[in-house]
């Protein structure tokens, strides 16, 4: 498959969906009337936490692990993660027959490490830090020569996250707003460039917990702002932008709204109880935010994207 | 509709998936690698977790309101129950827009409350006995003429439950073995028919928990034994027999199995994890089984039937 060193463009994101499609699950879309009468809108849920390896992460590491020659193949692939990332990496990297490395910190559950040597991949342990996590995986790098794959700012992973939006709108064409959540912003810019291509017409909202909103005070500030806190229950959204993501973003996204924590686990009960899928807390934040702007969304058809649902059940907040 | 006050035939069940198919979901069939791998089977899960009102139930108590004369509809429905069937027969009142009256217990739970008068049923309490249920159950009936839906021990009822099965054979013709929990066994009752008419060489597998083996004991026995204990997390599994549902299971079952609390929990984290949806301890009592059983059932195909999802998630066991 095509390396991808610039935005995605239709072709690519088609081919891509073509590409990946033997390695990923087509995911379904479900609806609840009991929410639809609650919030007073038509909620098109997309389900990732249906994919293989429980994210949407699987679309964007085997894209990527798509691209590569037979050298590089043979040398596999690294990244760094604790999280569905690295479970997608090393998933892909099985279904290839080729290496994995992942970098992690020695902190990091048990259970998290367990799901990705599960899927044959090598776990390279690391201080709990920023620093020793790039020092140790820039190392495995010139060790192996291993392709790095990272969690979001690259094209090739965009491309791939961008599929989930292309099969909202296979079968459903009309839909007034689709929503993602943000965290290092893959998945909504895979999506805003699918809307882009394929629903023009469709209005482009992100949503963040208010804790972690780096994304919307980016965008307002024109710039890559971090996060100050870290300080919420939707742990995969805690990460900044990356110069790609940001870039798409800036271009194409509508609006970036603001979610409370309480207001996050009042939409992921919801989810659990009239959905009765088991999600991760970044999936709500986006449901949260049609509940907090009923008048805004009144009457839309609206399409979310659920990220995942590797949840440990032991820390669930009911 | 018909009213069937025999043990239903093949064209009876058919018919009756006809008449109901209007007022119910359609639930998909799911499985899970890893669990697949795990027990070394392949498992079919029908959830009816997804079904109206998040309950197979939803079956049994339309047949039974589709098959009342219009003078009959217009006295209304009648149960006692705190749980799923409770929900059911006040949703299919509300969808033929008759009156429904559901006896429950003063203590039970404000949850199961609101969301059988959130379909518009009126609530008549009695106090926490089987005998004050009866009594109340009675009066209500005899004031208002109302028709009384038995949870399970009604043809009527059987037939609207037959009916997942036949869902299940129509795309998974050549299973094993098909199994479902045993409470009253209206959806055992229904399976075993369903089974014998349309898969006479699927193996037909009953399970319970250790310690409301009532099922199993009357089996045995030739006769309706009581539980002596209901001390299980399976809350929907506590009710005995009937003689209706005695005496299709004592015709068609070719086995009981039981199951210890501790491999509930167990196969209910399994489904939890790796299906990513929400089921009631009921639902995990088969899984359980396959699990417990590993060389018996290796390398069969096996339907599963998953009965409901309404569980109160501050009281999830993980």
């Amino acid at each position: 498959m095509e390396k991808i060193n610039n935005i995605p463009t239709k072709a690519q994101i088609q081919n891509a969906h073509c590409a990946i499609a033997p390695f990923i699950h087509r995911t379904p879309i479900l609806s609840s009337s009991r929410i639809n009468e609650y919030c007073g809108a038509e909620i098109y849920f997309k389900c990732e936490n249906f994919q293989k390896i429980g994210a949407f992460k699987m679309r964007g590491a085997t894209y990527a692990t798509l691209t590569l020659t037979d050298e590089e193949k043979e040398n596999g692939i690294a990244t760094h993660s604790s999280g569905n990332h690295a479970q997608a990496v090393a998933l892909s990297a099985f279904n290839h027959d080729i290496p994995a490395y992942v970098v992690m910190p020695r902190t990091a559950p048990l259970i998290k490490k367990n799901a990705t040597l599960g899927y044959g991949a090598k776990i390279i342990e690391c201080a709990p830090t920023i620093e020793d996590r790039q020092k140790t995986l820039d190392k495995i790098v010139t060790q192996t020569n291993a392709t790095f794959i990272h969690p979001f700012n690259d094209f090739n992973v965009i491309t791939g996250q961008s599929t989930a939006a292309l099969e909202i709108f296979e079968t459903h064409k009309n839909l007034d707003v689709i929503m993602a959540p943000i965290g290092g912003g893959g998945l909504m810019s895979g999506t805003c460039l699918t809307t882009h291509y394929y629903a023009s017409d469709t209005e482009l909202i992100g949503v963040e917990p208010m804790e972690v909103n780096d994304a919307f005070l980016s965008i307002q500030a024109g710039k890559i702002i971090s996060n100050k806190s870290t300080n919420s229950i939707a742990d995969g959204l805690l990460t900044n932008l990356g110069d790609k993501t940001f870039e798409i973003l800036r271009s194409y996204i509508n609006d970036i709204l603001l979610v409370e924590e309480h207001e996050i686990l009042h939409a992921m009960k919801w989810i659990y109880e009239s959905l009765k899928i088991v999600i991760e807390p970044s999936c709500a934040v986006p449901l949260a935010a049609v509940f907090k702007n009923k008048e805004r969304f009144k009457s839309k058809q609206i399409g979310i994207i659920l990220t995942g649902g590797n949840v440990d059940l032991k820390k669930l907040p009911f």
